[in-house]
């Protein structure tokens, strides 16, 4: 007879791109969520949250010409009833596409305008990369049905306010902020808005665009190349250019990247402020708006955009948010669609070494902006919305680069077993120390080999190591280790020191809990 | 020319069985996580975060058969790699399969025992139904390489300490604890064991497990019924019986349902217990073991099961969690396969109305109990385990019924605007209260309709509404409107009282802060 043959074992892996998290990187992710929660409630946002599987109808990524829902999304196709076939289902790649979704199904119930907050893993059918993974975490606030920049300055402000709640001082963020209408008014001011072809408009705002996105990468030589002739990188690969004349080219330069002032720029900028409500604002922030102003005046966007900042700028300056705290920066671009007004992006402003030692700046760990067509796919009617997202997963990245996630170990004190027939007492002793809200535990393998309790007890960065032999079971003591202690001494220690400094005590067994705290915080 | 034909709108829905959950909904639930975790992790519990999809190979849940994996899992197909098809993923239907794995992929770097908690949405393709909805939160805690009856011992104290944690008061739950030993020495008792033929004997087995499950909704002359000859059930149906005789229907009786003790019976049980560890149980405790014992004394599996049950009474007694907190149940049985040891289950002994008005008893909001199986399909090695899962909707859905919710309306203080062009100065007031901590928000619609304005306020659920005209502002005040007050007086109050209690207070804008707290902790 055939011996049936055995299935093989699976495998166990996690799905390529996908990881575990362990303790401490679980427990600190949920205490900066908690942190932010709490200053997006402060602030008016409700808590929404909407589970993980939409319809693949309701996010917007079905191709009706291809079987099956485009790369991007995990999706999968439901059984078909007897009279049709299966929804088409997918895990949301974001928290804004569930968000339109909410709106526009209870838009009756909801307050308008509609301030929520929502935070969760979302999933994305992309190739994984070192640091990338399919699933991620997102951290969002938006605020649905209001129109004013009021909205985009409050948005501004609580981001300053959740950096600063999580550990990120003062000094160490700053949030840019610019307005889509900014570049508007500058592609008008070139005239590319003039170029009949539609085609070959489209073409040259997409390279302009583009090259005005690299500024950080190529500094302005090489954003000038690409907006003349083109550029060749250093490879011998060719990037062909906008064709702008110097005249155009200068126009994007002073919009977007004119640093310091002149004083005649500043008496100016201060001239032009005392006619208008722009009084109250700083100095710098009085040049930047007039050299937009003056960038721009003759065109609508442009005029827009500077009337936008500076109102978003005051309202700012007046509740308190300084230019330590939120500037404008006309060269944030943050992507190229989407975005229709204000956009505002969280830099952390300190240097971390990478991992070749290099010292480089942290970046963007928050961004955001308004964007007006939220629910116009579901309702046909134009909603406008604004919301910021915060990257939790780089926050703590960065918290963890400047040594401020705390760090100190915390396992729990261990009961060791000397004595496998007395758990009961052993089980006392961790119950005695969760009540006073110690974090204790017996040891509950083998008990046979002391040496592994100690190793356990090491795996478990136990601060405290708790015995009791017969010997002191019979004497009504019990023996306390102080493992911080004593892997100092094993580390340091000369033979003196290790008898001035015994890192073992033995005390009455109604000393335990005493004598362990008192360890406890000694090392605190 | 034919006009491009439009596409429909999408359809704004969740997908069948999925809900969104809003405001309180979400922060009550993340408030009774962070406390259970609290508890877990005093427990020396690590926190462990695996991701929503995996291989349905870790999963176990595909059939070889058929196209595509089993009903019961939300799964999908890879994209092709050039080389060989693309793996099956699923969405992780509990969190004790994605445990397994984890054991299985870091053993190497867990220590041993490896206690960890998680907390997370799980998904099933089933059916939904009223209440049922397809993701659904677990919040579980396991003991991997535990092989003792301490580590069981140390989940259910856990679980009472969780329940008090979140609100059930003591006296209000009971964690029932039996032994899946006890099943199979009642089986092998009555002689099941002994019937030659296999597939007879599992349908027996079958029934007679069948019939125990069914003791809450049948009571015992249901089970007697199927145990016997069959049972005929009001709407005619006939269930075939396991055909026992009477004899040994009277074994089950006593070993499962047994209650209350004779005077002789407690005489024996303390006599029984002398010869034992257990003098420091209750008589209660030793009756309950003695007739175990009594039934059961013949069989290997039923002296097994009073000695481990006997052991898990000393440590949980022990440890402080008397008979209010921690009882033996023989009759609890927690489905048919799956554990292999303790099994246990905490319900909740108050009652409740029903949606129909009908008074009844809650019922379980957690259970678990032991399991050796876990990572032996992925290594070959059976590793013991034990662990619990606290159903956290239900849990939320007692506190509801008690009352024991904080339902007390936490709606933002708003900040009405009077005045558009003085945005400034509301966004200015609501920074100020939010410094002080107070949750408030500058209203962002239009401002247009004064009316529209405290709607929203009471949509919002608003203590407090602030409001600055013109003319306060020229004085320096400020209106400050108590809306609780204002709805009781709207409701209840004659003229008299109205003009005796105002709801609205005018005080100098440097007070503002002093006045809000000050009507936010009349109604605290």
């Amino acid at each position: 007879m055939a011996k049936p043959k055995k299935s093989p074992r699976p495998k166990a892996e996690t799905p390529k791109g996908f990881r575990d998290y362990f303790g401490a990187e679980v427990t600190q992710r949920a205490e900066m969520l908690s942190k932010i929660a709490g200053v997006y409630h402060r602030y008016g946002f409700d808590a929404l949250e909407s589970s993980g599987v939409e319809t693949v109808e309701a996010l917007g990524k079905f191709l009706p010409d291809v079987d099956r829902p485009n790369e991007g999304v995990f999706a999968w196709q439901e059984d078909a009833d007897a009279d049709k076939p299966g929804d088409w289902l997918a895990l949301r790649y974001d928290l804004t596409a569930p968000l339109a979704r909410v709106y526009a199904q209870h838009q009756n119930d909801l307050p308008k305008p509609y301030r929520r907050y929502a935070m969760g893993p979302v999933w994305r059918n992309e190739k994984p990369g070192p640091g990338r993974f399919r699933q991620f975490y997102q951290c969002d606030a938006d605020t649905v049905g209001a129109p004013s920049v009021a909205a985009d300055a409050e948005i501004c402000a609580m981001l300053a306010d959740c950096l600063e709640e999580v550990g990120i001082e003062r000094g160490d963020y700053i949030v840019r902020v610019n307005n889509r209408k900014v570049l508007n008014g500058v592609l008008e001011a070139i005239g590319i808005d003039h170029i009949l072809d539609a085609d070959r408009r489209e073409e040259v705002r997409g390279i302009v665009l583009r090259a005005i996105d690299k500024f950080d990468r190529l500094g302005w030589e090489g954003v000038r190349d690409l907006l003349g002739r083109g550029r060749k990188d250093s490879s011998g690969d060719y990037t062909e250019g906008a064709n702008l004349n110097s005249e155009a080219i200068q126009t994007v330069r002073k919009a977007f990247f004119s640093s310091g002032a002149s004083e005649e720029l500043k008496a100016k900028a201060i001239e032009y402020a005392n006619g208008t409500d722009y009084q109250t604002l700083t100095v710098e922030d009085k040049v930047v708006l007039y050299n937009l102003y003056d960038v721009l005046r003759d065109t609508i966007s442009g005029v827009e955009a500077v009337v936008e900042l500076g109102d978003f700028l005051r309202l700012c300056r007046s509740a308190g948010y300084g230019p330590d705290r939120i500037v404008i920066d006309p060269s944030v671009v943050r992507g190229l669609g989407y975005y229709t007004g204000p956009v505002f992006e969280a830099e952390l402003t300190f240097d971390i070494q990478d991992e070749k030692g290099r010292t480089r700046n942290f970046g963007s760990v928050a961004g955001g902006g308004r964007y007006d067509d939220l629910v116009k796919r579901f309702t046909g009617q134009a909603v406008p919305a604004t919301g910021v997202s915060i990257g939790v997963d780089r926050l703590l990245a960065a918290l963890d680069a400047k040594g401020r996630l705390d760090k100190a170990a915390d396992g729990p004190v261990v009961v060791t077993v000397m004595d496998k027939d007395r758990m009961a007492d052993y089980q006392a002793m961790v119950a005695e120390l969760r009540q006073e809200g110690i974090r204790a535990e017996v040891y509950l393998g083998n008990p046979k080999n002391f040496g592994n309790q100690l190793k356990y007890a090491d795996k478990r960065h136990s601060p405290v190591a708790v015995i009791q032999g017969g010997d002191e079971h019979a004497n009504g003591m019990v023996q306390i280790k102080d493992l911080i202690e004593g892997a100092k001494l094993a580390e340091n220690a000369t033979l003196e020191e290790w008898k001035d400094r015994p890192s073992q005590y033995k005390v009455p067994r109604d000393q335990l809990i005493a004598k362990v705290r008192e360890i406890l915080d000694l090392h605190r």
